[in-house]
C-alpha cells in the first residue's frame, strides 16, 4: 500500500506533515510518497528516522491557503496536490492525503479523478466522538449552496462509508434543522426532508444542533456552510474548554492539588477534546481515495489521516460507495 | 417594575417557571404578573415564600412547544403568550419573560407589539460567553431564508444593543462564514458582506465557527437558522464535555482523587460550562422588550432571563435600537 501525503499542505508544511507521515510509515511499514519541493522535503526529513519505503516527488509549485480554489489549480498546474492526484489517477499510488487547502484538494480530486457515476456533488464526511459513538457529519465544507437532491446523495453515500469504514449495521440519518418537527427549516431543508423519507435509507427526519454529539442519528446531513460552521465551533469550544480548565488549575489551590494528584485523569480528558485525534476526513463521491486534514493538523493527525486512507482501502469503501449509488439509482 | 412571566411556557412550567421568578423578585424587590392558568400558578406556589408584588394573570391557554407558532396565535388568542404581550402593549408591564415556544412568543411579539421603524425582521439575540468576553450571535432561531438587508439590520440593532446594554464600544461585528476571505460563503452571505462592509459599523469581515467563542468578533451576524444549530450545539457540547468529565471521574483514581480535593474547582468550572447562567435571550426590533429563555430553562436560568429584562429596560435599550434605526435609515 502506497499513499501520497502532499507535503506542502497545511499551516506547519512541510515539517509537521512529514513527521505525522514518518510516524505512520514506522508504526506500520506502509509505503509513503511526498509530494512537494524536494529541497524542502530534505531538509524536514533531515534528523529524523527515515524507512526506506519513503520516497519524494518532487513538485515546484503548491497551493496556498487563502488562495480560491479552482484558479490556484488553474494557475498551478504543477502543484503537489495536483501531482499527488495525478499519482493515484495513473495507478502509482493508492490514496492521497492532504492537510492543505480543503477546497483545492476537493477540486483537484474532481478534476483529475472525476465522480462517481450518480454523485452530482462529491462532499467532505467527518467523523466526530458522540456520545453514543461514531457520528458522521456531511458536508463539512465541500459545498454551500447544496441543492435537496445533493443532500440526499450525500446521505446515500455516508451510509456507504458507514457500513464499510466503521462498520455500522442500518445507521441512522437524520438532517440538522432548526427544530425536530417536519416542516421546520428552509425550503431546501423540506424538500430534502420528503427526498430522504423516501429514501430507502434509516431516515429518522430532522435533528438539532444540540442531537449532534448525543448521538441522535448516526449520520448528520447538511449544507457544506453549514457543516463547516459547526466543525470549526465544536474544535473552538473543545480548545476554549481546554483553555479554561488550565486557566482555573492554575489559579486555584484546589485546582492545582487536583492537577497534580489527577495528572493522568486530567490528560486523557484533554486528549478527548482532541478533535486532531480523529485525523482526516474524507471526500466521498471521486473515483478514488481523497482525504482532507485540518490546516492547523499535529503530526498526530497526519498520522492518524494516513491510517484512516489505510483503512479506506483495506475495506473497500469506494467499491460499496459506488455499488450503493448504483442500487440507489436502480 | 413590573415583568410578565408566561408561567405556562417552558418544559417544566410552570413550576420551574414559577421558582424562577420568585427568586428573581425575592432577591431584588422587582414586581411579577405570572400569566397562565390560575389553578396551575396557585398550586407551583403552594409552600413557597410568595412576596406581596407578585400577581397571578389568568389565562386559559397556552402554545405548546412543538406547535407551529403562526397557526397556535391564531387558534389560541387567549393564550398566555398573547395576554403577557397584551398586557405590555396596555402599559400595564414594562417587559416580557417566556420560555416557552420562542417562534411563538416572537411572532405574539411582532403581532401585539408591531416593529420598530426601519426593522424588516426582529431576531433574536443571545449572549454567550467567549475566551474574551461576551459575544452577541444574532439571529438564534427567528427567521430562516434571511435576505442579506436582514443581516445588516441585525448588525444595526446588535450594535445599538451591545453599546446601551453590554457597554461595548464601537463593538467589532463578524459575518459568520466558511472562511475568512472575502468572497466565500453563499449569494446571501456574499451580499451581506458587501452591505456590511459600507455600513458605518465596526466590520471585521468573515468569521468561522471557531472564531465565535474566541471572541474574533463581539457581534457574530447569522441565519437564524445557522445561529440557532450553532446555539444548540454549543449548549450540546457543553452538556457532553460535563458528562464525559463525570465519567472519567467516576472510572479512574486519580480521577476520584483530583474529584475530591478540588471538589470547589470543578463546581466552578461544570458551572462556567453551564449556558443557563447567561439567562435569557432578547427579541431586538419589536416594539416593546421581549426577552425568550431555552424550554428546558431551571429556575436559575428564568431568574437570570427576568433580572435581563429588568437591566434592559432600565438602560433604555428599547430607545438605543429605535434611535441606532433612524440614525442608520438617515
Amino acid at each position: 500500500m502506497l499513499v501520497a501525503v502532499d507535503a506542502m499542505g497545511g499551516d506547519n508544511a512541510p515539517d509537521v506533515v512529514v513527521q505525522g507521515a514518518l510516524q505512520a510509515s514506522i508504526e506500520t511499514g506502509i509505503d509513503i510518497a511526498l509530494v512537494g519541493d524536494e529541497k524542502a522535503i530534505s531538509a524536514a526529513l533531515k534528523g529524523r528516522r527515515v524507512p526506506g519505503n519513503v520516497s519524494i516527488h518532487h513538485c515546484d509549485e503548491a497551493v496556498l491557503m487563502g488562495e480560491a480554489p479552482l484558479k490556484a489549480l488553474r494557475n498551478k498546474r504543477g502543484s503537489s496536490i495536483m501531482k499527488a492526484f495525478d499519482l493515484l489517477k495513473t495507478g502509482k499510488v493508492d490514496a492521497v492525503v492532504s492537510a492543505g487547502n480543503s477546497g483545492a484538494t476537493m477540486a483537484a480530486g474532481i478534476l483529475k479523478l472525476g465522480k462517481i457515476e450518480g454523485v452530482e456533488r462529491p462532499a467532505i464526511a467527518c467523523i466526530m466522538p458522540g456520545e453514543k459513538g461514531s457520528v458522521i457529519i456531511i458536508d463539512v465544507g465541500g459545498n454551500v449552496d447544496c441543492r435537496p437532491v445533493h443532500l440526499l446523495q450525500f446521505g446515500v453515500m455516508a451510509n456507504a462509508f458507514a457500513l464499510s469504514y466503521l462498520g455500522m449495521q442500518a445507521p441512522t440519518v437524520g438532517l440538522l434543522n432548526i427544530g425536530r418537527e417536519e416542516g421546520k427549516g428552509n425550503e431546501q431543508i423540506r424538500s430534502a426532508y420528503n427526498l430522504l423519507r423516501d429514501s430507502g435509507l434509516h431516515f429518522i427526519g430532522n435533528v438539532e444542533g444540540g442531537d449532534i454529539l448525543s448521538g441522535e442519528s448516526q449520520i448528520v446531513l447538511c449544507d457544506g456552510l453549514i457543516g463547516n460552521i459547526v466543525l470549526k465551533m465544536a474544535e473552538g469550544i473543545a480548545e476554549s474548554i481546554s483553555i479554561k480548565l488550565k486557566r482555573e488549575i492554575k489559579t486555584s489551590i484546589p485546582g492545582r492539588a487536583a492537577a497534580i494528584i489527577g495528572r493522568s485523569f486530567f490528560r486523557r480528558f484533554e486528549r478527548s477534546l482532541d478533535y486532531a485525534e480523529w485525523g482526516g476526513a474524507p471526500i466521498l463521491g471521486i473515483k478514488g481515495v481523497g482525504i482532507v486534514c485540518h490546516g492547523r493538523s499535529s503530526a498526530r493527525a497526519i498520522r492518524n489521516a494516513v491510517m484512516m486512507a489505510v483503512t479506506f482501502v483495506e475495506n473497500h469503501v469506494q467499491d460499496r460507495l459506488c455499488e450503493q449509488m448504483v442500487k440507489f439509482h436502480a
